[in-house]
């Protein structure tokens, strides 16, 4: 199954203040399996331009570029442009296979067995599963939006019913592994999203290979474009400070495709690049 | 809406070892409401027999003995009789009503409003709903003998998915108060149950009265007899220290009931002496 | 030892939006044991003035006035005076001993009896350990307006270091309790506090005495007048809907005492009427 | 620094009854970089030897063996042995540096920032910090063998205030990244303990290297062996089913070093190879 979708551009733009200065890890950067073919990150620091280094790269091709910031006000700004050419199922290793199955920081699938198997137990392949967890957690949870925090796991958004995108996601991933179904958290621009930010989705390993999806079903998956890949929001956080301090002031997302193209309707079984 | 059993025979007997002597709550018998004839308490020290002081009393009739242990082994047996004669269900105060849809150490309605309303808060009226979450329960939930910790409370039963009677009592308590039910639990003697222990159930607030339901269906609702009744299990534990510190050896409970009678057939509507 | 202060004068004013009409429960007014002598509480509907009823009354004196209210606009007024004479420490029951070593929603001491051992449980006698208890969380937890949710407990609040009153009072509750010292929750009008609100603090058994301590360090002690008494801030809520649903909009409390006397000096040991 | 040890034998033992045939995940191998000369995985299945496939390599050197298992008995043993020459730390990358400050399942630090800072936060350097933290947490905990559950992470070690070897190594993690300290968890064989199991460790980053702490000092580090390393004991289980369901029996686990040698006395920075 292959999908294609048309050229995207991709932007993200952060404003904040260093409180005390230091290293600071960024996740913002399109995926190097993304293909994107002109990218620039651009960090103006209160004495002018800083150069930015080469990303570390983290498993699964995600990027992260480390930044030592000196006090005071910094803009980061990052834009990138892809073609949307056909997207293969991106194949599972043995180790993914079991890492995938563990639980993690936000997604305590250890705990959920009990209930996941109760909910989802009887029915017949992992294909079937997955696709009655993304129908029950769309219809169950209420998407509210500053409903959730930083420290909320799976656990929380199941008894309060509500979250925001990644609420959504730990809840279906922690389900999957909880049924042994490996499955990872994956951080997205996403064009078509409303109000814009950047989203967060799931993949889930079926048959040999991973497929995504998004229980919040806020944008079309096809013209998703992937970030970070990891075990859940701990691993994917656009923003973390190692040692430095900062206020965050402003966020700006921007993501479009064109032309802007709809799978959906033909399958639930997409690929993400 | 009446109900009569015969007469009933109730037994506790518990062997421990005080290993720092001091104070110790005991809650093993019948509560006042329950109407019984005759009771006895006795307590054999290492040096001979301790007398038993008055029991305090605790709201609904609850009494509690507190001992005051020396070191060395002692046992503690508790014997009373009773004729079940017609119970009238026990009307609820404007207090009760406050006190028992607050959520507690067990029973942490607060985090479970969420889930509650998903689950049962399209049903019309506090019948439905309370008959549906004890159905809910009953069904979801596996009897596993030791499966839970003191510390567990009702999300933990609710993830695990299995527990004893206490956590299916507790599971019940928290989704009628998410859904401003008054609910509480109560600590029973239960003829019938197989094998022969303390018992826990609830009681749900329903039309200003308090009925009583068991989603572990071990025994007949209709021979329980009432111990302790609070807000969960924090409040109703058979055996508390106090400063004191023991080994507790074995506990040996026994309750019968001549004729036994069953009227779960009639009505699901119980009321608890 | 007894402590007299000035007249005391208490306001608070609730104004409030109600979405769904229904029953409320409102815990602003004085205890019993404070001993007011005018006290008026006013409520104007959307439609005109609503006649209070009479509160409930639950245990240690705490009164609830249980509302019904109409949908729409409505202002909850309550007032008080009280002269504050000399006060004895209240003798606490049997029972409450029992209860107040009990776990609760907040005050999961079953949880926290490590930790509880390894910080105090060397210290020779109940007050040197709540006097212990008190400095300690008073120079551990940094007061941060807004910093917790109602669903935190004692345990959030060790772990995140910072808090409000009734966090402040909640870990040191669950302290008392992890040492098998009757520890109790009070929320108090506080003449002094600064911004003004509704405040709490907690109360240990000593000796046979309940006496009241404030790890917050907000307020002086010696005035403050005693509301709700309970297990924790479950018990004392200022508003709790029992069915209905309300947009809170604004909270107005106003407490003052004439002349002003500060004992904090003399002794640590204050007992609250 | 470097550290010489003798030649080490290992062995472990498992003797398992698989109820649901199924993939199953052993990880008793030592690590790669532990540089075993002789290694042997043995399989007897209920009808005869069943052949090892060669195993997953996970990050860190780490071997996975995925086993797919019939019905019945089945017993696995690992034999290795390796010289002990000398041993560098091991660089850290800049990826390491990233996931190991992160949040984990066991090791939730972001909910422990603010304990963190309050017990350790005011030491002058990583170092200090750590062994602070190794001092504390060994001083703190009681090790009392089975008095964990799986499921349980740091902050219950530290609410209990005992745990066995993972809580101790957890809890030690957890205020390392709540410091940003990157720490990992490690399974080891380790010569000396007794009784003699699986052992669990952790390692912090100072200055660009791994150093490698216990603070159950239950053994000698210098002669540990190195199995799995990863975020937490999600990471490290020696079994884990992937859709199969077992019952382990027992587990014998024997590890030597000759000549025995001990470099405590002399450093606290062990590396591990």
């Amino acid at each position: 199954m292959t999908v294609a979708t048309g050229r995207s551009a991709l932007e993200a733009e952060l404003s904040l203040r260093v409180t005390k200065p230091g290293r600071l890890a960024l996740s913002v950067a399109a995926a190097e399996s993304a293909g994107v073919d002109t990218e620039r990150l651009e960090i103006e620091g209160p004495s002018g331009s800083i150069p930015a280094v080469p990303p570390a790269e983290l498993p699964h091709g995600t990027k992260i570029h480390v930044l030592d910031l000196p006090p005071g006000e910094v803009t980061i700004s990052y834009r990138a442009e892809r073609d949307g050419g056909p997207v293969e199922p991106i194949p599972l290793t043995e180790a993914d296979l079991i890492t995938y199955t563990r639980p993690s920081r936000y997604c305590p699938s250890d705990r959920m067995i009990g209930i996941a198997l109760a909910d989802f137990g009887r029915l017949p392949d992992p294909l079937s599963k997955v696709r009655a967890i993304v129908s029950y957690v769309a219809q169950r949870l209420v998407y509210v939006s500053g409903s959730s925090r930083p420290t909320d796991g799976a656990l929380d958004t199941l008894l309060a019913g509500e979250g925001v995108c990644r609420d959504f996601a730990h809840l279906c991933v922690t389900y999957c592994r909880g049924l042994d179904i490996p499955a990872r958290f994956v951080s997205v621009y996403a064009p078509g999203l409303s109000p814009m930010d950047f989203h967060a989705v799931f993949e889930a390993a079926i048959d040999g290979r991973w497929y995504m999806f998004d229980a919040s079903r806020l944008a079309p998956r096809s013209s998703m474009v992937r970030i970070a890949t990891g075990r859940d929001a701990a691993d994917t956080a656009f923003l973390s400070t190692l040692g430095s301090e900062i206020d965050l002031r402003t966020t700006r997302v921007n993501a479009t495709v064109v032309p802007a193209t709809r799978i959906e309707e033909i399958t639930d079984l997409v690929a993400l690049a």
